[in-house]
Protein backbone atom coordinates (compact mmCIF):
# COMPACT_ATOMS: atom_id res chain seq x y z
CA UNK A 1 0.00 0.00 0.00
CA UNK A 2 1.25 3.76 -1.36
CA UNK A 3 0.65 6.11 1.71
CA UNK A 4 0.80 9.94 1.38
CA UNK A 5 3.39 11.37 3.62
CA UNK A 6 0.68 13.71 4.52
CA UNK A 7 -1.45 10.23 5.43
CA UNK A 8 1.95 8.90 7.83
CA UNK A 9 2.25 12.50 8.87
CA UNK A 10 -1.56 12.27 10.91
CA UNK A 11 -1.13 9.02 11.68
CA UNK A 12 1.82 9.41 13.68
CA UNK A 13 0.88 12.47 15.42
CA UNK A 14 -2.88 11.06 16.12
CA UNK A 15 -0.88 8.13 17.79
CA UNK A 16 1.14 10.05 19.53
CA UNK A 17 -1.10 11.23 21.70
CA UNK A 18 -1.61 8.93 25.36
CA UNK A 19 -5.34 9.64 25.58
CA UNK A 20 -5.80 8.84 21.46
CA UNK A 21 -4.07 5.49 22.15
CA UNK A 22 -5.91 5.03 25.20
CA UNK A 23 -9.43 5.38 23.10
CA UNK A 24 -7.86 3.37 19.86
CA UNK A 25 -7.56 0.09 23.04
CA UNK A 26 -10.88 1.04 24.15
CA UNK A 27 -12.41 0.54 20.42
CA UNK A 28 -10.41 -2.32 19.56
CA UNK A 29 -13.25 -3.88 22.22
CA UNK A 30 -15.64 -3.33 19.55
CA UNK A 31 -17.30 -0.56 18.41
CA UNK A 32 -18.98 1.73 21.61
CA UNK A 33 -20.83 5.29 21.91
CA UNK A 34 -18.86 8.86 22.18
CA UNK A 35 -20.49 9.07 26.05
CA UNK A 36 -19.73 5.73 27.11
CA UNK A 37 -16.21 6.02 25.90
CA UNK A 38 -15.77 9.28 27.49
CA UNK A 39 -17.80 7.78 30.91
CA UNK A 40 -14.69 6.51 31.94
CA UNK A 41 -11.51 9.22 31.02
CA UNK A 42 -11.03 12.29 33.07
CA UNK A 43 -12.02 15.05 30.77
CA UNK A 44 -14.63 16.75 28.96
CA UNK A 45 -17.15 15.22 26.38
CA UNK A 46 -15.96 18.48 24.32
CA UNK A 47 -11.97 17.19 24.73
CA UNK A 48 -13.38 13.48 23.57
CA UNK A 49 -14.93 14.84 20.57
CA UNK A 50 -12.14 16.58 19.43
CA UNK A 51 -9.80 13.53 20.35
CA UNK A 52 -12.34 11.34 18.27
CA UNK A 53 -11.89 14.60 15.06
CA UNK A 54 -8.04 13.81 15.03
CA UNK A 55 -8.39 10.16 15.11
CA UNK A 56 -11.16 10.45 12.48
CA UNK A 57 -9.21 12.93 10.18
CA UNK A 58 -6.09 10.46 10.73
CA UNK A 59 -7.90 7.19 9.03
CA UNK A 60 -8.07 5.88 12.14
CA UNK A 61 -11.47 6.00 13.43
CA UNK A 62 -14.71 6.39 11.97
CA UNK A 63 -17.81 7.72 13.75
CA UNK A 64 -21.71 7.32 12.99
CA UNK A 65 -24.56 9.33 14.62
CA UNK A 66 -27.85 7.20 14.73
CA UNK A 67 -30.90 8.74 16.08
CA UNK A 68 -29.42 10.95 19.02
CA UNK A 69 -26.41 8.46 19.54
CA UNK A 70 -23.06 8.74 17.89
CA UNK A 71 -21.09 5.83 17.89
CA UNK A 72 -17.21 5.28 16.79
CA UNK A 73 -15.10 2.13 15.79
CA UNK A 74 -11.58 1.69 14.24
CA UNK A 75 -10.87 1.91 10.94
CA UNK A 76 -8.06 -0.41 9.69
CA UNK A 77 -6.94 2.73 6.92
CA UNK A 78 -4.84 4.42 9.54
CA UNK A 79 -3.81 1.16 11.50
CA UNK A 80 -2.59 -0.23 7.36
CA UNK A 81 -0.61 3.56 6.78
CA UNK A 82 1.26 3.13 9.97
CA UNK A 83 2.09 -0.52 9.59
CA UNK A 84 3.53 -0.05 6.51
CA UNK A 85 5.91 2.79 7.39
CA UNK A 86 7.31 0.77 9.92
CA UNK A 87 7.57 -2.08 7.79
CA UNK A 88 9.38 -0.26 5.11
CA UNK A 89 11.73 1.20 7.57
CA UNK A 90 12.46 -3.04 8.89
CA UNK A 91 12.61 -3.97 5.10
CA UNK A 92 15.68 -1.65 4.28
CA UNK A 93 17.47 -2.00 7.33
CA UNK A 94 16.75 -6.35 6.92
CA UNK A 95 17.75 -6.42 3.68
CA UNK A 96 21.15 -4.59 4.34
CA UNK A 97 21.70 -6.63 7.30
CA UNK A 98 21.11 -9.75 4.76
CA UNK A 99 23.18 -8.16 1.91
CA UNK A 100 25.88 -7.81 4.79
CA UNK A 101 25.53 -11.83 5.58
CA UNK A 102 26.25 -12.28 1.57
CA UNK A 103 29.26 -10.42 1.66
CA UNK A 104 30.97 -11.83 4.39
CA UNK A 105 30.19 -15.62 3.24
CA UNK A 106 31.43 -14.20 -0.04
CA UNK A 107 34.54 -13.25 1.89
CA UNK A 108 34.70 -16.51 4.03
CA UNK A 109 35.15 -18.32 1.02
CA UNK A 110 37.40 -16.06 -1.00
CA UNK A 111 39.52 -16.59 2.09
CA UNK A 112 39.22 -19.91 3.37
CA UNK A 113 40.73 -20.09 7.18
CA UNK A 114 44.76 -21.91 7.43
CA UNK B 1 6.32 -10.00 22.34
CA UNK B 2 4.68 -8.10 25.67
CA UNK B 3 6.04 -4.57 26.11
CA UNK B 4 5.25 -2.45 28.96
CA UNK B 5 2.76 0.51 28.25
CA UNK B 6 5.84 2.94 29.53
CA UNK B 7 7.53 1.40 25.76
CA UNK B 8 4.89 1.87 23.94
CA UNK B 9 4.14 5.35 25.07
CA UNK B 10 8.01 6.40 24.67
CA UNK B 11 8.29 4.49 21.02
CA UNK B 12 5.06 6.75 19.83
CA UNK B 13 6.32 9.83 21.48
CA UNK B 14 9.15 9.65 19.28
CA UNK B 15 7.89 8.37 16.32
CA UNK B 16 5.25 11.74 16.51
CA UNK B 17 7.87 14.09 15.37
CA UNK B 18 7.84 14.66 11.88
CA UNK B 19 11.89 15.09 12.40
CA UNK B 20 12.35 11.94 14.02
CA UNK B 21 10.49 9.88 11.54
CA UNK B 22 12.70 11.46 8.75
CA UNK B 23 16.08 10.45 10.74
CA UNK B 24 14.59 7.05 10.87
CA UNK B 25 14.10 7.53 6.87
CA UNK B 26 17.43 8.10 6.53
CA UNK B 27 18.93 5.98 8.80
CA UNK B 28 16.57 2.67 7.25
CA UNK B 29 18.80 3.43 4.40
CA UNK B 30 22.06 2.22 6.44
CA UNK B 31 24.30 3.35 9.57
CA UNK B 32 25.84 6.90 9.24
CA UNK B 33 27.15 9.42 11.30
CA UNK B 34 25.46 11.97 13.30
CA UNK B 35 27.23 15.04 11.41
CA UNK B 36 26.62 13.77 8.06
CA UNK B 37 22.91 13.14 9.39
CA UNK B 38 22.67 16.36 10.34
CA UNK B 39 24.14 18.10 7.32
CA UNK B 40 21.00 17.94 5.65
CA UNK B 41 18.35 18.72 8.00
CA UNK B 42 17.40 22.76 8.80
CA UNK B 43 18.48 22.79 12.52
CA UNK B 44 21.85 22.39 15.09
CA UNK B 45 23.67 19.63 15.78
CA UNK B 46 22.76 19.90 19.23
CA UNK B 47 18.79 19.81 18.29
CA UNK B 48 19.51 16.84 15.78
CA UNK B 49 21.90 15.34 19.02
CA UNK B 50 18.49 15.92 21.13
CA UNK B 51 16.21 14.13 18.84
CA UNK B 52 18.58 10.86 18.45
CA UNK B 53 18.53 11.12 22.34
CA UNK B 54 14.42 10.51 22.20
CA UNK B 55 14.97 8.05 19.52
CA UNK B 56 17.82 5.83 21.29
CA UNK B 57 15.66 6.16 24.86
CA UNK B 58 13.15 4.88 23.02
CA UNK B 59 14.88 1.45 21.40
CA UNK B 60 14.20 3.07 18.03
CA UNK B 61 18.10 4.09 17.53
CA UNK B 62 21.58 2.82 18.94
CA UNK B 63 24.68 5.28 18.84
CA UNK B 64 28.03 3.81 18.76
CA UNK B 65 30.97 6.36 19.36
CA UNK B 66 34.81 5.60 17.69
CA UNK B 67 36.89 7.47 18.08
CA UNK B 68 36.09 11.31 17.18
CA UNK B 69 32.99 9.93 15.29
CA UNK B 70 29.43 8.78 16.89
CA UNK B 71 27.42 6.69 14.13
CA UNK B 72 23.84 5.70 14.48
CA UNK B 73 21.88 3.02 12.75
CA UNK B 74 18.41 1.54 13.26
CA UNK B 75 17.77 -0.94 16.40
CA UNK B 76 14.67 -2.61 15.74
CA UNK B 77 13.83 -3.26 19.39
CA UNK B 78 11.40 -0.06 19.32
CA UNK B 79 9.94 -0.93 15.94
CA UNK B 80 9.00 -4.09 17.30
CA UNK B 81 6.85 -2.13 20.20
CA UNK B 82 5.23 0.10 17.78
CA UNK B 83 4.15 -2.94 15.08
CA UNK B 84 3.35 -5.13 17.92
CA UNK B 85 0.84 -2.77 19.33
CA UNK B 86 -0.51 -1.70 16.20
CA UNK B 87 -1.08 -5.64 15.31
CA UNK B 88 -2.92 -6.02 18.82
CA UNK B 89 -5.10 -3.20 17.56
CA UNK B 90 -6.25 -5.00 14.58
CA UNK B 91 -6.09 -8.47 15.71
CA UNK B 92 -9.03 -7.64 18.30
CA UNK B 93 -11.07 -5.84 15.48
CA UNK B 94 -10.52 -8.60 13.27
CA UNK B 95 -11.28 -11.20 15.14
CA UNK B 96 -14.77 -9.47 15.64
CA UNK B 97 -15.35 -8.98 12.26
CA UNK B 98 -15.05 -13.28 12.11
CA UNK B 99 -17.25 -13.31 15.14
CA UNK B 100 -19.82 -11.31 13.28
CA UNK B 101 -19.59 -13.26 10.19
CA UNK B 102 -20.37 -16.62 11.96
CA UNK B 103 -23.26 -15.26 13.84
CA UNK B 104 -24.67 -13.97 10.38
CA UNK B 105 -24.05 -17.20 8.57
CA UNK B 106 -25.45 -19.35 11.89
CA UNK B 107 -29.33 -16.89 11.42
CA UNK B 108 -29.00 -17.68 7.42
CA UNK B 109 -29.01 -21.42 8.15
CA UNK B 110 -31.67 -20.67 11.09
CA UNK B 111 -33.82 -18.29 9.11
CA UNK B 112 -33.25 -19.92 4.85
CA UNK B 113 -34.77 -17.28 2.73
CA UNK B 114 -38.89 -18.40 1.74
Amino acid sequence: MKSRPADVHRVFHALGDPTRRAIMEKLSEGPISVSNLAAPLAMTLAAVVQHLQILEDSGLVVTEKVGRVRTCRIEPTGLDVAQAWIAARRHIWENRLDRLGDLLAQKDQQEPTA
